[in-house]
Formats: structure tokens, C-alpha cells, sequence
């Protein structure tokens, strides 16, 4: 039996957003690898091995994939929302091109998910209906300025934006300084969604204006979203919708 | 009967990428609106009305949705890839916020789906593993200038680009500028992916170096994908590999 890697997506916590491409998929594995909270949510059954990793390992959990493929397992790597945003999808690609050649043979695949920032934008309306950027604000793997720079460009080019990893508890300057770049460059009624636990029983959506976002509005569970210059906010009753109009003025 | 207008993102094309959360909506719907594509992806059966319209009517679909909603139909909007992503959901409420108030107090729930740029990432590998862009090319909606500009300033901040509605049999021209813009601006080598049609049974994905990429690549059928400067091939037998490392060196 020829062994497989697919690396599948999750979606963002409901378990009604995960694709049944997904679901067969874990279905058929029998190895399941990913960081514990995703593992978690996958159900143990006779035939299945869960391999729980921990954060900040995932060269490592991408190679133990890619060894286990290779004696003839069905591997899934699990990630949150989809794998190829900010997620397990790059870090098995540089685990297979740093690797033995026979790793190349390898069937091996991905399959998308909905991503934070899109179940994010869909549960507020739709902040993202117009040209918008992503960026991961964790510096742990690139310099703060590059990070800086980007939402320099984003912001001068009116792009909505959606923000990952904007908080953790090791680097809370981060998103402060993000804030202070905005504060700068923005008006101060630009519309600014915290997006938290999206999807999940613990969910908590907050749309502020620029000018009242504070940076402990967000941690690591959320997601955040900035509107382009001509993001609206629609007030009814219950929570506002917030969205991004398709036309661009000349 | 309250009505419920539910603006619900079919995927890229396989039906296997369908959320049960979106398949679930269209079960329960009585009234199935959308462009004529899109609205023949959903089975007839009995007590469903599917309404068909013709693409560039959006604002007549979505306040004919809105109407039927207030009648005390269960409607669902259906767009091809996520509502949020230069798709339905702006539509709607862009009709909903001109139109009477008491549409205001309607259940309108947007949800998500697997948009064709995460669609054709995962196809491809990870090509948008690092921060990236999302760009409709279409002039229809905003200035030609915007679109040179946003491009301009995604390629200086070296993010990953999904150019969406990238070239029409009515405006051939945009995406030949495109890559008049990117060939002054970005290596010869940069790697362009031109994902046609993707999920679907006629699924093409062409892998070229910006140097090879020709215009006619790309149809309204195509999202195409650029990678930064950063963005990787891996050969291996079959179809190579494209993704985009999680670093970025300092």
C-alpha cells in the first residue's frame, strides 16, 4: 500500500463548516498529526492513531507526517481554518524539500478550508467584499519591520485587511504598534471588527471604531479585520452588519 | 413565518467542498436565487423555487431576495466561492442599507464557502502560505487606476497575490497591463499559477515563470495566483509543487 499525506483544514471550530473533502478524508486516515487543540477535535476510533503535538513544533510534526507516509500510512496533518493560510500546509512543503529524495514520490495533498477570516468577515456581514490583504502579525518567523512596512502599503492602498496571531501573551507590543500605525495613518472612524473564537460556542464579535480599539481587544484566538476607507456599518436591531461596497469611486 | 434571506457560498465547483452548514440552508430554502451557473449547481425538488439572473443584475437579485424574504420566504442567495469574496454578500447589503426599513429587521445570515484563490492555493501546494492579496482585476466597479495602484504596492510590500475575474472577452486589455506591471516591477523568475475552472472536472493549473506568462492564459473561468519573491517550486514526478515559506529573512 502506497502511504499519503493530506493536509486538510478544519475550518474555524464549527463543525458544520467542515467540508465533507475533509471529513472523508479523516474518515479514511490512519494517522491523524497537528497541534492538540485540533487533534481534539477529531473522534477516536479503532483504527486511528492521534498524534498530539505542541505549538512552535511544526517542522517537526511535518517530517513525522512524511516518515509515517512512507511506511504506508494514511496521514492527515490537521490544521485550523484552512491549511494553506498561516497554517501546516508551507511547514510540510519545507520539511519535504529539506528531505530524503524518496519523500518526493509521496502522495500528498491538500485540501482548503474556511479560514478565520473569512467565517470572521461572514458573521459580521461582509467587511471583505472588496480588494483586501492577510497578514500574520507574529514576528516569530519575520522581522517586525516587514510586518510594519506591509500594513504601511496596505493601508495606503485602501485594501481591507485581516490580521492573524495579532496577540499572545509572549510579544503583546505588537498589535499595539499595528494600532499606533493605523492611529497615524487612518481616520479615526475606520471600522475595526475583533473577531474571537468565530464559530465556536465562545464566540464574541466586536466592531469598534479605530479610534476606541484598544489592543486588549485581542489575543490569540482572534481574528481581526480592518475596513478599506469605505467599509459601512449597517445598525438594526441586534448587532450591526458591517460591509465593504463593491464600487471604488474615480 | 419570519422569512430569512441566507447569502451561502457553494464553493469552487466539487461538490464535496460544499459545507453541510450551506447544503443544510438549501434544503430548508423555498426560494434558491443567483446567477444562472450558479443556481443550476442545486438540485430541483418539490416546494423549492429557483430564481436564475443574468451576471451584472446583483442589486435587482438581491432586492428581489430581500422582497421575497419579507413576503416569508426562505431565501438563499447562492454565490459561487465565499458570498464575501467579490461575490453576493455586498450585493445585498448594499441593497438592503438603500432600501425600505423594514428590511432592516429581516434574519439575514451570510455563509461562508471555500473561495477559488484558497481552492487553487491548495491544488498548487501553498503558494499563499505567507501574508498575501486578494484583487478583483475587473474594472466594472472601480477605476482602472485603483486596480495599477493596489498592484503597484502589493508587489513593493512583497505579498502573494489572488488576481480574481482576471481578463474578459469585453476588457481582454486589463490583464496584459497586469503584466506589463508585473514584468517592471517583480524577477523574470516569479511564479504565476493560472488555475482554471478549479475543483471541476476541467480543472487546468498551469505553473509558469512571469517571463513565460501570456495573457491569454487567463479567462473569467481563471483565478490566478502570483507568488512573492519568496514563493518556491518543488519538482517531483507529476505536477510540481508551488508554496511560499512561513519565513521571511530579516
Amino acid at each position: 500500500m502506497t502511504g499519503q499525506v493530506v493536509i486538510a483544514g478544519l475550518g474555524p471550530g464549527a463543525g458544520d463548516m467542515i467540508t465533507p473533502q475533509v471529513a472523508q478524508a479523516v474518515e479514511q486516515a490512519t494517522d491523524v498529526v497537528g497541534y492538540i487543540p485540533y487533534v481534539r477535535r477529531i473522534a477516536p476510533r479503532h483504527g486511528l492513531t492521534l498524534h498530539e503535538s505542541d505549538n512552535r513544533v511544526e517542522l517537526d510534526r511535518a517530517r513525522h507526517a512524511l516518515e509515517m507516509a512512507l511506511q504506508g500510512k494514511r496521514v492527515v496533518v490537521v490544521s485550523s481554518g484552512d491549511p494553506g493560510v498561516f497554517a501546516m500546509a508551507s511547514a510540510v512543503f519545507e520539511a519535504l524539500e529539506a528531505g530524503p529524495p524518496e519523500w518526493l514520490d509521496l502522495d500528498i495533498q491538500v485540501l482548503p478550508g474556511i479560514t478565520a477570516m473569512l467565517a470572521a468577515a461572514a458573521a459580521a456581514g461582509a467587511p471583505l467584499g472588496h480588494d483586501f490583504c492577510a497578514i500574520n502579525l507574529s514576528d516569530n518567523l519575520k522581522p517586525w519591520a516587514l510586518i510594519e512596512k506591509r500594513l504601511r502599503l496596505a493601508v495606503e492602498g485602501d485594501f481591507a485587511m485581516g490580521f492573524y496571531n495579532p496577540r499572545s501573551k509572549s510579544r503583546p507590543e505588537g498589535f499595539a504598534r499595528v494600532l499606533d500605525v493605523m492611529t497615524e495613518t487612518c481616520e479615526p472612524e475606520r471600522i475595526i471588527l475583533f473577531a474571537r473564537a468565530v464559530s465556536t460556542p465562545e464566540q464574541v464579535l466586536r466592531v469598534v471604531r479605530l479610534a476606541d480599539a484598544r489592543p486588549e481587544m485581542a489575543d490569540m484566538r482572534t481574528v481581526v479585520l480592518v475596513g478599506s476607507s469605505l467599509t459601512r456599518l449597517i445598525e438594526r436591531p441586534g448587532a450591526p452588519i458591517v460591509y465593504t461596497p463593491r464600487s471604488a469611486p474615480v
